[in-house]
């Protein structure tokens, strides 16, 4: 029986699962960044948060390497892959990453540019105002209308601007998946495989609509320093079941794989998770980690989503549009509290949970925003901040963290209240990510806000789940991706339920939530 | 050489100081309060706290043993004392507290209700909008025009309203520091000893304008339940450097004391605390402790002052108008911070403020709100709470601290600028308390917040110390208080300058404090 690998290049390291055709999980590992666990290459009070493509290749090779290990490698037939993103990198006429090259080893400005990197804020408002003005259309439209500071162009622009050696030197650039796809196919050059539909589509304005990227007159007329870039870049992009493929020799002799492993089409990470959380109509799938990526897919749109991060063709689902939202911050801001608490001993957020369960729903009158890294939907806004109102002296450290979990609850709430404005009904969510299956108390809270039961998907690997049900499909073993969706499938082993009689009590939070959002955005 | 006892009940225990008529420190001694110690008849999340008498008489009894402990006890001249207030107390006939009495040993709603306490907030509301309509005037007007829920009527009357035993019981109603003078002269009974002017003028609208407390048609309006009280209540005040009288003889005999020893009147802490600091017009005396109490001394005004907490002919030095303010939470806002990150472990606030010392001024983007005990001064409001705004991911403990900091400094300074705008300008301010002898930190950016010169009381005890002036005054060894006051004067020993260079620095945060408190109260 064939199997297949599905790869997830997460925030801190790489997962890896081995599934055979039956959906059964045969293997799983994973593997961390090394200099990112160091803390190396950033600066999170300046927002600068930067990953060295060796992390990347080293915890490849290892977590390949482990899940491997006493399997059946000849039946392996497909690999794909998943990544964080807007996660881009300059490189070389190769599509070699600049920080791979020598004198360029240490330069975080030649590295991979991670999705949560705020540096880019100028330049994003600067692709903006030109946007909003731009009179061919707007390139932003089918990316909620507001392009993030999180972005390709955004990154790709600053770096530029910044750095001068960076500058001559970078030939392309390159998203993390599509990189790492073309490294495992062996062929990174920058024309050499189409790029991720996902990516390209969801974080640097490439559209069917335009043929391609935005024009270089628009590019130009941000900052003449991108004149060039739009053909130096790419026009092609494809779904992720189609194959790009098959392995290099180097890697198929470094695993033992067969020379045949065909390589699959790649995306950012959520939207294989949606997929592994088997994403269809109506269903919207959270994955749920540091930060949240809400999905939902739509047939053919007549019009553009205001203020969500994207509605593209095939991105999640091939012939579907995929529609992306979220929220910057989610585990991000209970690992912030954990990390203020930690200040001064050892701070359990087992005990933070348990002893916040206890408290009844409005944490004793705190209320808190949860933009601790700006807010990314509804209507992006990277240069909002945390807020926390309603302190009193009496207020504890659990009724604090209840307080951030509500606001967490309620930022979601605001994103499905939004798709709900535009027409696009949330019917039932999939809830994914660690979060979901660690966090009773989270989850809870946030089916009682949504007011809708939450699935959480089974599979602790529900986004390398998704990238096997890709490679399964690029393989040509299922028709479609939904069949593999079908066959593959790990299915959900949680639900929450709304509890009715605590319906008013979280009506009135997520009001005293939207009432502080107005007060403090106005 | 005649000697003095000054004593000071503050909010945790009772401390005395033992000077003679040259201003020699002879002795010190501080005692706790045992049952508030365990935290018991306090519910701090309700805004309830509670003390318990025989705390005081105890602790009163432990701390003059501990003082008097190898001193001559026959020089001793004069006894005064100041408590914390608004701390009302129901008491029988005689005037002994009803807990003292059997059956009411254990209800909070017959122990002395600490200042702090906000149970009476619907009652002080009610209060409010009865005055503010009475047509014979507004009974408010030298309380800075609003009734706080943190003084005595709005107690009383939670009392009477919440507790029926109590209201059975209860044939008079006691200030701590009356009661606590009437104890050492014997003489409890509430018409056998003028009330402290100070606090039946601050917190019970007491008035020489009309008469005494309000009218009974106006506490009549209020609530019924108020029908009787003013009768029963008092009529006369006195200023505190008179005799009240002579020590109890059980007091003496206990203590060794001549039956000579003259008993002085009483104030509220904070007002013997602007004596000790030497105050004279044009200086604020700034009494830093949980809360702040903030004091002026100023000649007959033609007009009622906005917003502050009252105006009284003599409250502080004779013949002087009174008036005070204050921060309803100042080392409190600290304490909480320090019990917040203590929930994880041992938060030592010397390396807080270590570690928020090294961070510039404007803390990295935070701005905080520092009503976590509502707002005393200026505008009394207590529903206000505490507020964080400006929060990132990379936003540390330290960091948050310091925002505290600047918060409560910001704070004082919305004060200052009250007065100036009433036309009282404070052109030096003398700090008082422990804070301001151990916090660098918070005194240095008090100073450059407020942008006037800070002199720090060079005596740990300025309230005990005032009250030692009052008492050698009230024993007939002064002329007067102020003559009292520079012979007994512990002086300054450090002065904390506004730096010219951070002038700009700071006046950027008070803006922020300023804009983030309107966008928040409107």
């Amino acid at each position: 029986m064939h199997t297949y690998i599905g790869l997830d290049f997460g925030t801190d390291s790489v997962r890896a699962i081995l599934v055979d055709a039956s959906g059964a999980l045969l293997s799983s590992s994973v593997a961390a960044y090394s200099r990112w666990g160091d803390g190396r290459y950033c600066a999170p009070a300046d927002g600068q948060f930067r990953q060295h493509p060796r992390d990347y290749l080293e915890a490849l090779e290892r977590v390949l390497r482990t899940l491997l290990d006493g399997q059946d490698r000849s039946s392996v037939a497909a690999i794909a892959l998943d990544t964080t993103g807007s996660t881009p990198c300059p490189t070389d006429a190769d599509g070699t990453p600049l920080a791979l090259l020598p004198g360029f080893e240490d330069d975080p400005d030649a590295m991979f540019c991670l999705w949560k990197d705020h540096t880019a804020v100028d330049e994003a408002a600067r692709l903006n105002a030109v946007a909003a003005e731009w009179s061919e259309g707007d390139f932003r439209r089918f990316e909620g209308g507001i392009y993030s500071c999180e972005w390709f162009w955004s990154k790709l622009l600053h770096a530029l601007r910044r750095n001068p050696r960076v500058r001559a030197a970078a030939a392309g650039w390159t998203e993390h998946c599509d990189w790492m796809t073309g490294v495992l196919a062996g062929r990174t050059a920058p024309t050499s495989l189409p790029r991720s539909r996902c990516a390209a589509g969801h974080k640097a304005m490439w559209a069917a609509e335009w043929g391609g990227l935005p024009s270089q007159e628009f590019l130009h007329a941000v900052d003449p320093l991108l004149d060039g870039w739009r053909d130096r870049l790419y026009r092609d992009t494809a779904t992720a079941d189609r194959p790009v493929g098959t392995i290099a020799l180097e890697w198929a002799q470094k695993l033992g794989l067969p020379a045949t492993v065909v390589i699959g089409g790649s995306a950012l990470d959520c939207h294989f998770g949606a997929v592994g959380a088997g994403i269809r109509p109506g269903l919207l799938v959270k994955v749920i980690g540091t930060s949240t990526c809400d999905l939902l897919v739509a047939p053919r749109l007549d019009r553009c989503i205001r203020g969500i991060c994207g509605q593209v063709d095939g991105s999640i689902l091939p012939g579907l549009i995929g529609l992306e939202a979220g929220q910057s911050a989610f585990g991000d801001v209970y690992a912030w509290f954990q990390r203020l608490l930690g200040w001064a001993g050892d701070a359990s957020l087992q005990r933070l949970e348990a002893e916040a369960a206890a408290i009844p729903p409005g944490a004793n009158g705190v209320t808190a925003l949860d933009w601790f890294n700006g807010r990314r939907s509804p209507d992006e806004n990277p240069a909002l901040t945390g807020t926390i109102a309603g302190l009193r002296l009496g207020t504890t450290a659990p009724m604090l963290y209840r307080a951030l979990v509500e606001a967490t609850a309620c930022g979601a709430r605001a994103i499905i209240d939004r798709f709900a404005e535009e027409g696009i009904p949330v019917r039932a969510v999939a809830a994914v990510g660690g979060i979901s299956r660690k966090s009773p108390l989270v989850m809870q809270t946030l089916a009682d806000t949504l007011a809708v039961p939450i699935q959480v998907a089974a599979s602790d690997q529900a986004c390398a789940l998704g990238a096997a049900m890709v490679a399964a499909t690029a393989a040509g073993d299922f028709p479609t991706l939904p069949d593999a969706q079908q066959r593959l499938a790990a299915g959900f082993d949680r639900v929450f339920t709304p509890r009715p009689e605590l319906a008013d009590a979280y009506r009135a939070i997520y009001q005293r939530y939207q009432s502080l959002a107005r007060t403090i955005t106005r």
